[in-house]
């Protein structure tokens, strides 16, 4: 597939006079979404009550929306299911894997992966307690920090300030040649660049659909368990959707078949229908054509920047197989840059303490704006227009 | 005030020709959520994007929602919190209310209770480990269960399949008494009858927000922490958004201030948005008569039936005050019989083994639809008109 990115372009609503560099953190909203989310509320919801659960195919929904993300991140067929938010999703994961490796105690993460997963590491080892204990290297000293104490290697894919991509493959070997397990989070990978579970033989994978799958404020996260562990990884969140029976309303839990175990509660059907019409955008999309376009934007971003701002140092990595779908400078005013920059119409964020954060989305963002975007910053650098007292006093950034 | 139920009436789409009875399940969709949902969508989404957040407002509302529900179930302002789902609301208060009395090790709850309840219980006594159990009795065993053993007593006040409803105020303070805490389930009572935590003293309450408050399928739980113990209450489900700090991005956790320690990840915004229109209604709904009224709608339907279906027994507790806002009846072939009234128009639900299920809910319902409920169940047990091969072929029931 040759991508037409002037066909996906179209299928989002972007605001008028804005440049758009932020769908890394919340992507926007695909034209389709509007009337199927409207059609969720007043056809299904409003018309068919309660009976949508079967006759609208709500309660499959988590499954079939799971499948289409699937193609994206190398994922067979029934083996991710949507529900609950990223963390939730980072926690069952975790203890899933964990039990598998019984005779172990410790996490490895890195300093780089996104807070979140970290917090919620730390409140699953105080539940577990019994010597379970969370350990944090520097990304880079990862590699070697796997050994044979390591029950669970628990990495972020791509960094969420750097745009640091770690090798899954390599660290995915590595780990299994140790004897611990892999959960790899996937929030700025999944719908940024090609994903191959289980070409990399990852265990566990999870990730949000909120950033580069465009599925809209606080949409559900998704859950991958690699085919091999689906009918033995114990659901630690054991709710009723995830039992073998849901309706018979047994009083003991039997785990589901496969990934039906790590579904949970009630899928919010609302958010599913906009991630639905969000993903139709990648019948038309090739993950691999994004991919080369995205470095393609990304480089002349980086060459624009570097050629006129020389007091912004770039925070990526160089070598675009290095990194994710952004890229990230920093700046000691960097918060004051941002407010100056989004007051210009350039929407990129902020991340502390310096970071300057640009996200790359080719299925609605095209050389122009990225050359638009780069030159706005320049003019505002090379004006300091930045340095006034509103910008720097800091609301808070989402 | 005196609701004037004409006017909440209103409020609502419900489709031609059926009768609703199943709100306790799937309230049917406020005629405002669906504005409510296309701005979110349109609006919001669509225009502010990423600076919704704060534009919006999308980051408070699940305080603000939590406090327009705190209104219904007699919790102060400040004190409840929206997100993920029941059965993670469920953990997540039962984690933090052990926690709280570390020298003991049994959750005491009974098999009336929704089984997820359960199965969330059963997971956390698995990761704990060192001895924690859960252990059910029947629901008229429970007060004399109570004992110096129990660290937190976990029940739903009102029985998803009788309508039995517990006495919060005194199995509280016989729990207080006996040096324990309490979990309730408020998924059959918010919204259906008036609840008062503070006054009974509750430490934990969580519920589900799509029954008797209509937001729609899948819209988020809430969960309530009562003062004294939202400081000190440590959240096992540690998220960023329950950071003191969450855009600090700190490595280590620290809880935030009171309820908000409770959010985990993202709130879903548009699920929010559908609850927030859905919550309008009790803006001119007083509870007390909303129960008042469900009263005399349960004893006029069970007073039709039982003159009607001597075949029918009553599974609901005779005394209204001992029941939720819904009545039951128990029938061997009561699968069937649920099919063939909804063929009929009339909505719902069964319950497995042999459990119809009717709920009544005053803000839609009024008495004329109770009595044409009642004839329509009467006519079909009179003419067995459940007696078919398709009636009692069972798919999945919701």
């Amino acid at each position: 597939m040759t991508t037409d990115f002037a066909a996906t372009r179209a299928l989002f609503h972007l605001p008028e006079g804005i440049v758009y560099l932020d769908g890394n953190s919340l992507g926007p909203l695909p034209v389709a979404a509007r009337t199927r989310v409207a059609d969720a509320v007043t056809a299904e919801w409003g018309e068919m009550l309660i009976t949508g659960w079967n006759r609208a195919g709500w309660m499959d929904l988590p499954r079939r929306v799971g499948d289409r993300i699937g193609r994206l991140i190398g994922a067979d067929p029934g083996t991710v299911v949507m529900g609950d938010t990223l963390s939730i999703k980072v926690y069952q994961a975790l203890a899933s894997a964990l039990e598998l490796v019984p005779q172990r105690r410790v996490i490895l993460s890195d300093t780089g992966n996104f807070p979140s997963d970290l917090y919620m590491a730390d409140g699953l080892v105080r539940t577990l307690g019994q010597g379970y204990a969370l350990k944090t290297v520097a990304p880079e000293e990862v590699e070697a920090a796997i050994d044979g104490s390591v029950a669970v290697l628990m990495l972020t894919e791509v960094d969420y300030r750097t745009g640091r991509k770690h090798d899954m493959a390599r660290l995915t070997a590595k780990a299994h040649a140790a004897g611990a397990l892999t959960v790899w989070d996937l929030a700025h990978s999944a719908g940024a660049l090609p994903v191959d579970l289980a070409g990399c033989g990852a265990d566990f994978a999870v990730g949000c659909s909120y950033k580069y799958l465009n599925s809209g404020p606080g949409g559900p996260a998704f859950i991958y368990v690699a085919p091999r562990h689906a009918d033995t990884a114990r659901p630690a969140l054991s709710g009723w959707l995830g039992h073998e029976a849901p309706f018979a309303f047994d009083l003991d839990y039997r785990p589901g078949a496969g990934i039906e175990r790590m579904r949970v509660g009630t899928p919010p059907i609302l958010q599913l229908a906009a991630l639905d019409a969000a993903m139709d955008a990648w019948d038309i999309a090739d993950i691999h054509d994004v991919r080369a376009r995205s470095i393609d934007l990304s480089e002349a971003f980086i060459a624009r920047v570097e050629a006129a701002c020389p007091m912004l140092s770039l925070a990526s990595p160089r070598d675009p197989a290095a990194r994710g779908s952004q890229v990230s400078f920093r700046h000691p005013e960097g918060y004051a840059i941002m407010q100056a920059l989004i007051a210009e119409g350039v929407i990129g964020d902020f991340r502390a303490p310096d970071i300057l954060r640009f996200g790359f989305t080719p299925l609605y963002i095209g050389m122009a704006e990225v050359e638009a975007a780069a030159d706005t910053l320049a003019r505002i650098m090379a004006s300091e227009a930045w340095n006034r007292a509103d910008y720097k006093r800091r609301a808070r950034v989402t």
